[in-house]
C-alpha cells in the first residue's frame, strides 16, 4: 500500500510518498514559495534522482499538480497511476480537545477543524487548504488528519489547566494542548523498543529539540505533561521563540514600546529565543561557532537553552515520580553532542550518567548513557511523516 | 538596642519594634486604610495589651505620628523616648541589580531606588514615602533599606536572563529578580541550624507558600534560582496571580476581550490564581472547605497549586544536582498539612519520605520527614521582620 503524506503550510508544502509494506520512502521533497516569486519544487526519489524544478507556482493546487506530474513522470516518477495512492495523510496542527487520535476526514470533521482555526490561526487554514486541494485532485482517495496535539490529550487537568479565570477555558479553550505529538509518541515507542521493555511500564522524558522545541513526560505510554502550551510559544527556548517568561513582561513591553497585541506576539514568536538572546542567529550551529570564537552573549544563549531543558527534565521526573529514560530527538537533539552533555551534567542524582564516547554521535539511534547507568539516555531520530503514514494506513485498512 | 521595622504600602503600614539583645518584639501592629474612610491603627505590646484605635489617618505621616504617640504612651507604651530607637529598617520591594544587600539609606541611595520605581510601580513609591516620613519624624535616626530582591542577586545569568531580545534587558532591566528574598534567606539559614549542618554545604529548596508564593534553589547558602521573575507574577499559582502561563495567552486574551495592557496585567495579578481557577476564593482555607464539600473545581484548583510546587521541586533539584532539604514556610507552607503531603507524594525518588505524624503540625519549626529519609523536609515559620531588624542592627553597629 502506498501512502502520500502532506504537511501543508501557508506558502510551502512538504511531502513524502511511502511504500507501507517496507515503510520505505519512494519520493519526498518540498514545494516552496507558493504564490511568491521564485517558487520551486524539490523532488527526490528512492533511486537517488534529485530535481529542483523552478516554475511559477501560484497556488497550492498548482503545486500539487506539478508534484503529481513528477510522481508519474516516466524517467524519475515512482507511480504509474495516482490510484496506487491508497490514502493521503495530512499533518494538522491543532485538534483542540476534540481529536485525541488521527481520523478519517469528512465534511463534518473538516467543519470542526475549521471551527478551531482560532487556536492555530497561522497553521490550520493552510492545513485545510492542503486537504481541500487533495480532495479535489484525488476525489476517490481517503484523506486522513493526523493532529500535532492528539498525543497530549491524555494529560490530566492539573497539567493542562492554567490558573487563569476559568471562563477563558470555557469561552476560548485556553488550556495547555502541547504540540509535536507525533514526534513525542514515536520516539517514546522507539525508546521502549530499544530498551526491549514495555512502554506501558516506563517513565520517559522526550526532548524534541529542533528549531521548535518541546519536551514531554510520557508515563506508561501516555503524555502526562508537555512544555508547549496553549500555543507552541511556551516552554523551552527555541530558535526565535522565548519560551517561558514572566507573563507580566508582555504588558510591560507593550507599554514601553507602544506595541499592539499582534506586534508583541510577533516579537515573542519571531524575534526572541536563541536569536534574541544571542544577537547572532536562530540557528544553534551558528551560535555554537560564535561562542567558540569567544562571543560571550552567544555562549550565554546556549547556556540559557541548556538550563531550561535541564529544569524540565527535573520537573518531569518529579511529576512522574522518577524517570527511566531520557530521549533526545530532532535537529538539535539528534546532532548537538555538547548540548546533550551540558544538559545532562549534574543529573547523576537521577541515575543519569553519559558515556562520552557513545554520545559522540549524530542522527543515529543509540543509547548514550553508560552501561550501568540506572536511567538510560538515548538519541532517537524522529520521523513524524512515518507516524502520519502509519496512522493513515491503520485508519483506511 | 531597639530597632523599628516598617513595611510601608500605599494605604497600609506594618510595623514591629524589636529589642535586639533578646530579639523580642516589644510592640507590633498595622495601620490600615490610610487616606481612606474608616482608617485605624492596630497595636499590640509584649505585655499582652491590644488596642484598635479608630481615627482619621489622612497621611502616612499622621499614621506614624499616631503610632509614635502610642509607643510612648504611659499605660501601654514600650518606649520612654524615640531616641531609644537606634535605627529604622524599611522593607523595600525592589533593589534591582544595584542592591545585593541591605544598605544605610542616604539621598544618593534614595535617588537610585526612586530611579528604579518602574520595576515595582505599586510598591517602591510607597516604600519611599515610609522612609521620607521617618526621616522627617526621626531626623537623627539612621534609616536602613532591606530589599526583597537582594538575596537572589547571586543567581547566575543563565537563570535570570529571559530568551527575549537582549535590548529589553539593557534598556528596561527585563530579567528575573525574584522576591521574598528575606524569607528564603532566613528559612534556609534556619534549616541548616535545625539540621546542625553548614549552610555552605547544603542544597536547599525553600517553598514560601503564602498568598504570594515563590520558591528558591539555595545552593551553598546562595540563591541560584527562584520562581518569581521580573515581577512577582511568575512561577507558582498564588491567591490571585496566575504564575506560569503560555505568554501567547496574553495578547490572545487582549484581542478577544479588547483589553489594554494595564487591564490584562490586572487580570493576571488580581483575578487569576487560586481565585480564578477555583471560582471560589483566593484563600486556600476557603477552597479546601469547598473541595471537602464536593466542589470539583475547588479541588482542581488545589491540585493545580500542588502540581506546580511539585514541578519546581523537581526543577530545582535538577539545577542543584540534587537536594538535601525542602523547607515549607509562610501561611500555606506552615499550616496546610494536606497540601504538604500532596506536594511531596511521589518524590521518593529524591529521597523524600514524609512522616505523617510529624507533618500533623501548624506554624512550628519541625522536621516532618521520616527519621531515615535521605532528604529532610521541614516546616520553618518565616520571620521577614526579624531579618530586617538584624540587617538594620548590623549596618548601624
Amino acid at each position: 500500500m502506498k501512502i502520500f503524506v502532506i504537511n501543508c503550510g501557508s506558502s510551502s508544502l512538504k511531502y513524502k510518498v511511502f511504500e507501507m509494506e517496507t515503510e520505505n520512502v519512494l519520493a519526498e521533497g518540498i514545494i516552496e514559495r507558493i504564490g511568491i516569486a521564485n517558487s520551486f519544487l524539490k523532488y527526490e526519489n528512492n533511486k537517488g534522482q534529485e530535481l529542483k524544478i523552478e516554475a511559477e507556482i501560484k497556488t497550492h493546487k498548482a503545486g500539487i499538480q506539478l508534484l503529481i506530474e513528477n510522481l508519474l513522470a516516466a524517467e524519475h516518477g515512482v507511480l504509474e497511476s495516482m490510484d496506487q495512492i491508497k490514502a493521503v495523510g495530512h499533518r494538522v496542527a491543532h485538534g483542540g480537545e476534540k481529536f485525541d487520535s488521527s481520523i478519517l476526514l469528512n465534511e463534518e470533521i473538516l467543519a470542526e477543524v475549521e471551527a478551531m482555526s482560532d487556536l492555530a490561526p497561522l497553521h490550520t487554514p493552510a492545513n485545510l487548504m492542503g486537504i481541500r486541494v487533495c480532495q479535489e485532485l484525488m476525489p476517490q482517495t481517503p484523506q486522513v488528519g493526523v493532529f500535532d496535539t492528539s498525543f497530549h490529550q491524555t494529560m490530566p487537568e492539573k497539567a493542562y489547566l492554567y490558573a487563569l479565570p476559568y471562563e477563558y477555558y470555557k469561552k476560548y479553550g485556553v488550556r495547555r494542548y502541547g504540540f509535536h505529538g507525533t514526534s513525542h509518541g514515536y520516539v517514546a515507542q522507539k525508546a521502549a523498543e530499544l530498551l526491549d521493555q514495555d512502554l506501558e511500564e516506563l517513565k520517559i522524558i522526550t526532548c524534541h529539540l529542533g528549531n521548535g522545541a518541546s519536551m514531554a513526560a510520557v508515563k506508561n505510554g501516555k503524555s502526562i505533561d508537555t512544555s508547549m502550551g496553549f500555543t507552541p510559544l511556551e516552554g523551552l527556548v527555541m530558535g526565535t521563540r522565548c519560551g517561558d517568561i514572566d507573563p507580566a513582561i508582555v504588558p510591560f513591553i507593550m507599554e514601553k514600546e507602544d506595541l499592539k497585541p499582534a506586534e508583541i506576539d510577533n516579537i515573542l514568536n519571531k524575534k526572541s529565543g536563541l536569536a534574541g538572546a544571542s544577537g547572532v542567529s536562530s540557528d544553534m550551529r551558528d551560535i555554537e561557532k560564535e561562542a567558540e570564537a569567544g562571543n560571550e552573549q552567544a555562549e550565554l544563549a546556549l547556556e540559557i537553552f541548556n538550563y531550561r531543558v535541564k529544569k524540565y527534565i527535573g520537573a518531569y521526573a518529579a511529576v512522574m515520580g522518577g524517570v527511566d529514560a531520557v530521549v533526545f530527538t530532532a535537529g538539535i537533539g539528534e546532532n548537538a553532542i555538547e548540548t546533550r552533555t551540558e544538559i545532562l551534567k549534574g543529573l547523576e542524582y537521577l541515575g543519569i550518567e553519559i558515556d562520552e564516547q557513545a554520545n559522540n554521535c549524530r542522527g543515529e539511534e543509540k543509547i548514550i548513557s553508560s552501561a550501568d547507568a540506572k536511567t538510560k539516555v538515548m538519541v532517537i531520530p524522529t520521523n513524524e511523516e512515518l507516524v502520519i503514514a502509519r496512522d493513515t494506513k491503520n485508519i483506511v485498512s
